[in-house]
């Protein structure tokens, strides 16, 4: 953090702010140039508030913040190298990361029953998928809105799991139900809404298994980082961040803005996997399959996809759920930007082979 | 809920959705116009989804709601009526609602300290606030920033209400800590950040103190009724209405975008008590006077404000925080439009009379 | 403009650096740390953009601006004291500012035909208005939509001019038609979709009539303040500047988000008046009201309301307009308010002495 | 447009809204239902403000837009084909549109000198560009940066395209310049501070050459199809929508959001040609290569890309500009996403025929 003092402050002033801001562990490196003096903050100031090193003193003109807030997500802290994030799964080791083929997650919003959960299961691993999505419990706008059929839901998603082999992927809305939904989840989500839970990301952070972590609806670049360092901080290595739509001016047709660009920009600030979620991002089934596609193309490491075998009839975001036979046509249609970007595999995932020590 | 149906439709497809909209609990009524028909679907229609009875058949133009999602909220639940919210403090009982005195709330971000809390307590209550607030659960960006003295910090706060007889308001973000928090707060608090964490909003719901509801960073005004509807609908009717500044494109200045227009649009819409919180509202102390003048003037019913003995070095939301003494000259400021608007009092809360059935 | 240069950074690295920034007209003045380097650059620094600066060398860490980008437009500029911007008008000289009476704009979105501009021109006047607004050219977002009468509305305008001795406000939307409409015009009105029409900007600003200038849908208030700048870098110092709403993500009850704090903002900023139009800010007149007594609490100097005779059968905006019966007791509800905050005066504006020298 | 009248709406009261609204030359038509009235509007109800019908009446319930309002840009309005833009350059003519092959635009933001726009013209040009772009005239939002060299540039571009052959894009920013403007350029581009300047998009619409149209920087898509109507009604059918990246709340790392939903939304809506910006879409250089991928891998028509020779001694937008080193190689990593998605060619654009009706 740097401190610019304004022009003509008096030597003792900048003496009284340095030793202020010594007693609070940082130390203070004095530039002295012809016309500004300018300050230097070593130490732990990523948690400082400029703000409150302004407050010090009317003499101090700007001060500067040079350092990024988060440090275990950072690209830098594992010297540029990407991280993959590696999941077991009854198929074999599935890893995310830059260098692996594109992961492809699919499913319905919610768990109806269990027909229906384990007939989609099937279709989207024959097509290609490699995790099953589906909601136990259910993140409404509205109290008198289906809100997911909780615990017994879970032994839908075994089930599916049982008669497939894909992993399951679901989500945790309060830390009461973190034990039950990680005893069955390979992956547990973290919605939108619940980005800064901050309880939560402790929680899930002192848990074993892997945390896709989905931006908030208005959250920053920057905030939505630190929510994953909040995670990593508690211990937990294995994050992926997920791109759902953010919230924006327009929303008569698209519903969320899907920020692809976020894809460049992670890539150069973190070492962590990068998926996309299309079907939320827009809202609407028709323009799923573009958005897929541009997804690939920018580099994303993975895509969730929503796949329900009746939209009309699903309880929840049926509007934008592909139907299986659309979800087949559309891998099909992926194949060919994902091969030619060299993110795509037919081989076994049982092929892939653990590493002695993966993601830490 | 009404459907137009496209010019042509053929009479057997309008009798198939009829069925099927039918069969999902709704009343269809038929409209016949010269080009068009129209269905008007009577019943539970506030949580059915405008996208997936379009999706009924590709001959219906399209789907418009025309009822609000939101009842036990609405304005017309209580034929017209405001509510009033009334909280038991050692001082007596303090009513929020449109027909009472405008209530100020005060206090630091956190409680940092007995002494700091007694004090700021005994100053804000001199310049006639009715509550003090103050956090010991705090939600922080960052991991490494200080995360408020919890549990220990709720002691502090019964001190601090021993010592003045203010009432307590405080912020809950864990269902874990609900019952520790909730026997201690005179009224509990649920941040912006958990606006729509739905385990967290029943469970307020379903207990006995009043909830001051904050909006969320980018809560629509529909969505930030649902999550009060959330509340109501477990059966708490005590629910108070906090704007806090929602995000916008504009953060050099002041870090949100206080949105005082909601104070007209929640007065057409709800009976729900509207409170202003100019301090998160700006994030910055200098700009915090003005719109406390403006949120009295645009007929508010509560303030919440900053204060805090020290800013520069408190450990959390300084920039935003006034002293005491400016305190004291804003409440002196704050009087003149309070008058003009007939919403300021000097008499003391004790000579209000509980009403033999309040808010309820 | 600050330079943080990475640990490390080779000397002659630094040398080239310098020798590329003094080309570029800078004085760079180097303060040496024991860790960093940091380069001070002095000089024209406000038109340059620290990413060409970045772009210079590998081994910069960050450029941070430490200057604001305006310089006509600041409060520096005038050494603190705030502008006023007197006009002409029959009825004498008004002047705008932090010193002075609030000054209220009243009248119709578009002017449509003599009867109704010179009867709302009699009756705004009748409750307090020192100008008359009223469109001859309007922005509408259909080509099929009423564009406005054009010229032959200007000399409408004229004529309600004559019959109330009003000042007239009206927009010019093309650089072609400037001198007619400054030809009737008192103030120049600059919409809010022009904001940034550069052209437009800096014609205004090299005629003499006074600017009002509306904030972009979408402007911080940096660029608004740049767009000021253009008008007095012209040679024109007499600009008020107007906030009518900006985009936001919610559009269902407010059309606008009407952004309060720029008051106290734009006060800490900037020597120039301040105008609220909560017409345009709201959308809807019933919003009206209480967002304009929120205005003067905030302190600003300005009204701008749209009224109408007949809000129903407007060709243009009726929706916000209010009528002027409602106009008329909002008149004296502000006047409450207004008197409260020492902004209000029942005097005639003709009182108002002209200083020698104004508003330069 | 349908207006829902109240439950229990006297006959006499729904006779006075039918003839008021008959007057306003519309045909009402009257569907009645058991409980409720809807009244269906036919006629011209695209120019409808619904707010202006609701005023109507306190019986009246809601008033609900069910048409679009926009007609000659509309998908409809060919049938649900595709209109193909065809521009005639010295190398032949080029036809954009979704049935052909992807055209890429570059050059540098604004035209320098001589021998750097016709050296970028070159090199662009061998890398399989078809139009070169270059501003005479710049929107800065300074009034103290570099304004663009204006007439004298329009010189410079045409020496370009007699040295390469290549089509020019230059932006007009002033009635006043458009007929300077258009006598060099062979498409016309309205850029987004300029997307709601109605005079300018009459007077481009009734000139001949094609239009670039840039959406603005917070427009709804609806907005942005309005603002191709003024052109499509002034009698110009060319018309090239173009993404350039709207404004978002989070500029830390891209300065805008680039829209790439744009592509599935409006191939649904409107024939109009699609293309997208990455370089002022992101704001950054390193994030153009992956959303240029995306944008072809979503189905644009078009790319416009920024190209200087020396980014850093650019004297506007350095910092999103490419190489030509960099940008020959982004046009073979372009290339394999383009044969993929089938919009690539390596072929003549001589060897295109111009239809014998084009665009019309």
């Amino acid at each position: 953090m740097i401190v610019v003092m304004k022009s003509g402050t008096p030597e003792g002033e900048i003496a009284r702010i340095s030793e202020e801001l010594s007693s609070w562990g940082l130390k203070v490196e004095k530039s002295v140039g012809k016309h500004k003096i300018v300050l230097g903050l070593v130490g732990n100031t990523a948690e400082l508030d400029p703000f409150r090193v302004q407050e010090l003193s009317p003499w101090i003109e700007q001060v500067v913040r040079v350092e990024q807030p988060f440090k275990r997500v950072s690209r830098e802290f594992r010297h540029g190298e990407p991280s993959e994030v590696v999941v077991s799964t009854p198929n074999g080791f599935v890893p995310f990361g830059e260098h692996h083929p594109l992961v492809t997650i699919a499913g319905p919003c919610s768990v109806e029953n269990e027909e229906m959960i384990v007939y989609t299961a099937q279709r989207v691993k024959a097509a290609g998928a490699k995790f099953l999505r589906g909601g136990a419990y259910k993140p409404r706008t509205s109290p008198y809105a289906f809100q997911g059929h909780g615990e017994s839901a879970l032994n839908l998603l075994i089930a599916a799991r049982d008669a497939t082999g894909l992993g399951i992927i679901t989500e945790v809305m309060d830390t009461a139900d973190l034990e039950k939904v990680a005893a069955v989840a390979d992956i547990v989500q973290v919605g939108a809404r619940n980005m800064q839970n901050f309880p939560l990301l402790k929680k899930v952070g002192a848990q074993d298994k892997p945390v896709f972590l989905k931006r908030g609806m208005s959250a920053t670049i920057e905030e939505w980082l630190m929510a994953a360092e909040y995670i990593m901080a508690a211990g937990n290595p294995n994050v992926i961040l997920c791109e759902r739509g953010i919230r924006g001016f327009d929303r008569q047709y698209a519903r969320n803005t899907l920020d692809l660009s976020v894809i460049p920009v992670l890539r150069s600030l973190t070492h962590l996997p990068i998926a996309i979620d299309p079907s939320h991002g827009t809202g609407k089934a028709e323009y799923v399959p573009s958005m897929a596609m541009a997804a690939i193309a920018a580099g994303t490491d993975s895509l969730m996809i929503e796949v329900h075998p009746n939209p009309a009839k699903a309880l929840s975001d049926g509007p934008q759920s592909l139907t299986p036979e659309r979800f087949d046509s559309l891998m099909q249609e992926l194949a060919v930007v994902g091969k030619a970007m060299n993110r795509w595999t037919k081989e076994s995932v049982n092929s892939y082979q653990l590493p002695v020590v993966s993601g830490k």
